[in-house]
């Protein structure tokens, strides 16, 4: 039993950002009932690749969750949802700012019903501020959030990050807040509203670009997968790809030197400190390349591994999945979904000593536990097939 | 007052992860005690550039925490470290798997003092696994995590992102892990350990990588800015840089072919569908550069703004901490620091509607809080003075 399975939470999100933040609580035990437009259900839903119809995509971000379908505009729906509301501890949205109020329920509507409810809205910009209204697209805020001006291979290229990290940052921020005011919770009795922005979160995650601007005035830029103050440690051309390795001191570097039989470049002038071996990237990089290009990957993971200079390979995905230590730490979870079949998702990151923090279930198919839940607050077998009829749930 | 006021929490951390996730910690409102080493402290306190002597770096993730020098070998320190275990709610650390074993300090022992302590180990593989033992780099990790294979401009160059997110990763994950811990201690009074690996975090970040690859078994690669599956939603060149553009469907590519004043695009054959536009972007992007490029960012980011095309630019670090925005969240914040004098850091992405989460204290200069943690826990001002001679504080 997970340390959150005590708690119910109303998911009431899209996509990614907030998924990602009930998945989390999901995967933490919370009975998280994720509330879905009739008939289509999550856009995500619709996202390839599919298996046997369903989502991979969907899937893997809303395993253990239960769905509910609700029409949020009916009136009958809305006294299902208000009902929700009332015995819920924790909702989750990530609309537009506005779109709750119009529907009646944002938070001030809703702490009315339920003064204990933690609502965390999770939007690109936040609550507040001007530019509150907009969408929000990841690649949008990846750029305007600065990211992308600090990643590329050069200073001509900046570079999206790959995955969706824009909307994954908010959602564990939101988790972390939501957490947060649960502990203030089970202390005062009193829930909260959390906001938490993509935008924000972008700021919050520059790490050094952020001291280097405000001290320097100067703008970081991409330097590719060159570290900004210490070296070798980058991205070393092969024979079969890439290998990373990580000189941080000069004992390293002079063991590095050896292992790639290049013992002159430990006594070369130009790479004697840290400090000169920065300054001299630019001709240092093209010398490595050409000497560990005449062999394998494996072939210098080896050697260096035994030498112990850290050093490590730029897995594809395959590879990452596959590796023995990703599997020993059960980071790929095999589950049976019953129209999907087996499916693969990422395991939780988060690893207690008491409260087991397993992935149980599969995502739910669309209105999966529509009579479970409608049941539990009081709607009978033939009301519950009177709201399906009518297009409510 | 933030929502963790009644927390203390004992910081072995050093650099990045660790520090990043008791930052969180102290942002809403914990008190934070950071012990370090006697004279030098942690790592990061070296790291340029420098204010005063002070790493600009350093005082970004410690805001707001306490300082303790404390030799931990000595056995006057691990009296006074095993006092402070005693009052603690939270130790952090993240050290290599084995070293707080070796110093008799793994959760093991710890728990026997104190069952009420959470206890979160933060590591770049995790305590268990073949590779638990190595040492981790953020390079590594994103190398070996497979983030590093799905990122960069085209799948000859993969690119690690510009900022550490593998261990930031690492920090909110331990965050969530620790909050999770703390809400099951708040029904049953029992701690626990959290165990945290840089490596699974990024596998649980991969997004929709993993559910490509384990769906279709290929595996994704760098694809630069675009999207893999919505087009035109990339990056496009104009005349003094980049924008961001996220045509999410059919009309909004009407619309922006009206916007840049193509509309023969919005008419030609190959560009009709979604689908059509995905499969001849090799075609409509060198168009779609050329286009742009007769015009700044400036000009046509008001142009699409007012069209209602979602589109943004990709802000440099100044840019994003000017950007009114950024400013009007809060996300900016001025402290005066002791010794560095007026420091700038970002601000805590999650804004609670009750319980302040606002940064009020610059980040500690070495032992400066040695004399009121150690007088708190029984120490004379001529034990303490004793305790600094020797060099255990």
């Amino acid at each position: 039993m997970g340390p959150l399975n005590d708690l119910k939470v109303l998911d009431l999100t899209r996509v990614l950002a907030g998924p990602f933040c009930t998945m989390t609580l999901a995967d933490m035990g919370a009975e998280v009932i994720k509330i879905e437009r009739p008939g289509t259900g999550d856009d995500s839903r619709a996202f390839g690749p599919h298996q046997n119809g369903e989502s991979a995509y969907f899937m893997s971000i809303n395993r253990g969750k239960k769905s509910l379908t609700l029409d949020l505009k009916s009136e009958k729906g809305r006294e299902i949802f208000l009902k929700l509301v009332k015995e819920a501890d924790i909702l989750v949205e990530n609309f537009k700012p506005g779109v709750m109020k119009k529907l009646g329920f944002d938070y001030e509507s809703l702490t009315k019903i339920n003064p204990r409810l933690i609502y965390c809205a999770s939007s690109g910009f936040g609550q507040t501020g001007p530019y509150s209204s907009r969408p929000a697209y990841d690649l949008i805020i990846q750029g305007m959030g600065g990211l992308m001006s600090i990643t590329g291979p050069d200073s001509a290229t900046p570079t999206k990050v790959g995955s969706s990290i824009a909307d994954i940052f908010a959602g564990v921020f939101s988790a972390i807040g939501i957490l947060g005011a649960l502990h203030n919770r089970d202390k005062t009795g009193k829930g909260q509203m959390v906001d938490v922005a993509m935008l924000d979160c972008m700021v919050a995650i520059l790490e050094n670009a952020v001291a280097r601007y405000t001290t320097t005035n100067q703008n970081p830029v991409p330097i590719g997968n060159r570290h900004p103050s210490i070296a070798p440690f980058t991205s070393v051309r092969t024979s079969d790809g890439f290998i990373n390795v990580a000189c941080g001191n000069d004992l390293l570097w002079h063991k590095f030197c050896e292992v790639i039989e290049r013992p002159e470049l430990a006594k070369d002038e130009r790479y004697t400190s840290n400090a000169d071996r920065c300054n001299h990237m630019d001709e240092l990089i093209p010398v490595l390349n050409d000497t560990l290009s005449e062999n394998t990957t494996s072939f210098w993971l080896e050697k260096l591994e035994k030498a112990h200079v850290p050093a490590g390979p730029i897995n594809k995905i395959g590879e990452v999945l596959n590796d023995p230590q990703v599997i020993a730490r059960n980071m790929l979870v095999e589950l049976m979904h019953p129209v999907a079949g087996k499916v693969h998702v990422p395991g939780t990151p988060i690893k207690f000593s008491e409260t087991n923090s397993e992935i149980v279930a599969p995502a739910p198919v669309l209105g999966e536990h529509n009579e479970e839940i409608l049941s539990k607050i009081g709607y009978s077998p033939a009301e519950i097939a009177d709201l399906n009829q009518q297009g409510i749930v």
